[in-house]
């Protein structure tokens, strides 16, 4: 393996595929990145066994090859480089890389311990546009559970019905749901159900100046190409819950607040929240009124007024974690909360939207 | 207790004292901040019985009273309130705290409780220029030593002398010192030895806008009065090492570098030196070339090249961490290295500047 390439282009590689390096793992191998020549260009590759990030950049090859680093020191090298070119040179298992500054040897480990990525070769199944996509991964995935004991929960579901996809993921106590426009009917209806992390990564590597991520699926897995890079990963199996049913349809009591006043006044009840399990209570009053009151048994208590477009009352409990989570991701000067009584779940969506909702079961209270 | 002032300096004023409140006391009453109305204005306190802060605001007092209130809470209530005035009115221990949209109550425990925080009342003994001061202390207050086994390498020397001020910190590897030319001569020569905790806050404290941080000493004890606020600490106990012995005075060898390029170098090779307890070797050349080596028995080896002004010839080994401690804080975008020998202490200072000087052990090498 003989070849240079641009420093500016290999940690930008390096940046999107290190992030699912294994960093504690049995199997040293994990820890490294696979580098290796492929069809004129540089590939580089790493995995966790369950992602499979792939990248290829623009390389001067001069003699083909291909060798694992240690990712951290390979990361950490390429970063502090200064230099315009790198030029990598394998001498058995070490890699030396010349810079104009710098010269350095790294010990690395054979590429054919490194565990294979498998590529899905079909027919794409869909191609995305990846701006909302980018917005929908942001307004779902933090509602995923974090224990594992519902597998489907820790996931988020890319519902794709005729020509509409629907985005969703819940906890059980929460759920979030984004809807996108595909640009044509799809062939099949089909459920996605892709693990919270992979979908974290997929959102993290779409650079907003890419136009389109294009989808193949296998059995249990998926594959997301986005110009330069590549994300494969195994899908969750099982059936996710018909949340349809859950989503209140008739929401006669109601409250429109500008988002950044209710998101200050919910983090003013969280203070005192925090030795009452984050338990808060909404009021929603007449007079245009929306009150919003915490009591610590120890600390103190709390209650922040705000003034709102008000239709009915209510008085309702909810987790402030709940609430305050969805509120940054909603994209919107004013929301609407939605209620049809005290013990139904409440509806949280940006004014004027219809692509976005996001439902919160509320907590008994003692009364 | 009944008052109000400004939400913005009451913000400000728990943010300055706030920093000493101890997290885990088995003394409840030093998680509080005491509140209490003095000469017309309302001040406010923490202590951790090592440092004590004090900082005074306006305030409109309707009546006079004191009371301690949980930090945490009352700092998060204060930074979380967007309303421009802030009421407090006292019941009993209970805080009610009032603003246009904001409502609470905190629970409080009795100012008599509350340690007192000793004042020094004598003459000051000396008024210092605040910029210089504070990148004084950047300068110096990274090399105290961190395990406490010589109490003195803990703290940050004061030396006057005359008309200057010597500000230093060793940890018996590498030590720094700073100049200052003092306004006038000092009535007495003096050494304070102040803990670095102390000087730190200091320095957090005083704004680049203060003018002058006024001192005050008395037995075991040092006052810092910067316009609105206090701090007053224990000072250190013994005698600072005589170190102006171990200053090099003939250092034949040098090199002149641009110190990003030195700091950028130093990094590289940190990266490489991390499995050899940060051993680096420097290697200043004739034909102006400064190389800087790191071997790692595991992961590989790296060589950085310099391009400096040198004079003479070394091979001269450090620990990469003492070296770049010092690089962010010289203040200059040339430095100069200078040597007698590869078993001699090293000096690193700023190139044109003769009040600040860094000096750091060399390691003993295999060869």
């Amino acid at each position: 393996m003989k070849l240079s390439c641009l420093q500016e282009n290999l940690n930008k590689a390096i940046s999107i595929v290190s992030k699912v390096v294994a960093t504690r793992s049995t199997l040293p191998v994990l820890s490294n990145i696979l580098i290796k020549t492929e069809k004129g260009r540089l590939k580089l590759s790493a995995t966790n066994l369950e992602i499979g990030i792939s990248c290829w950049i623009g390389s001067k090859i001069e003699k083909e090859g291909s060798i694992t680093i240690p990712a951290r020191l390979f990361s950490d090298f390429v970063a502090t480089n200064t230099d315009k070119t790198i030029a990598f040179e394998l001498e058995n298992t070490s890699l030396s890389l010349k810079s104009e500054h710098f010269f350095a040897h790294i010990k690395g480990i054979e590429a054919s311990e490194f565990p294979l990525i498998p590529q899905i070769h079909q027919e794409p199944f869909i191609e995305l546009p990846v701006l909302p996509l980018k917005e929908a991964i942001t307004q779902t995935v933090f509602a995923v559970a974090i224990d594992e004991t519902r597998p489907v929960l820790a996931g988020v579901l890319l519902r794709f019905v005729d020509d509409k996809l629907k985005i969703a993921a819940t906890d059980s106590y929460r759920l979030a749901e984004r809807q996108i426009e595909l640009p044509r009917k799809v062939e099949k209806n089909v459920d996605l159900i892709v693990p919270a992390k992979t979908i974290l990564e997929l959102a993290r590597i779409m650079s907003d100046s890419e136009q389109a991520v294009t989808i193949r699926v296998a059995e249990n897995q998926v594959q997301f190409d986005i110009s330069q890079a590549q994300v494969v990963s195994r899908l969750i199996e099982g059936s996710f819950p018909q949340y349809e049913q859950i989503i209140p349809s008739q929401t006669p009591i109601s409250a429109t607040v500008p988002t950044a006043d209710f998101q200050n006044a919910i983090k003013m009840a969280s203070l005192f929240a925090r030795e009452s399990a984050d338990n808060i209570k909404l009021k929603i009053k007449k007079d245009n009124n929306l009150e919003i009151v915490a009591i610590s048994p120890q600390a103190g208590d709390s209650v922040s007024n705000l003034s709102a477009q008000t239709t009915g009352e209510i008085e309702i409990a909810f987790n402030a974690k709940y609430l305050s989570d969805v509120l940054p991701v909603l994209g919107a000067e004013k929301l609407e909360l939605l209620f049809s009584g005290p013990l139904s779940p409440g509806l949280v969506r940006p004014k004027n939207s219809k692509d976005y909702l996001y439902i919160i079961m509320p907590l008994k209270t003692e009364e």
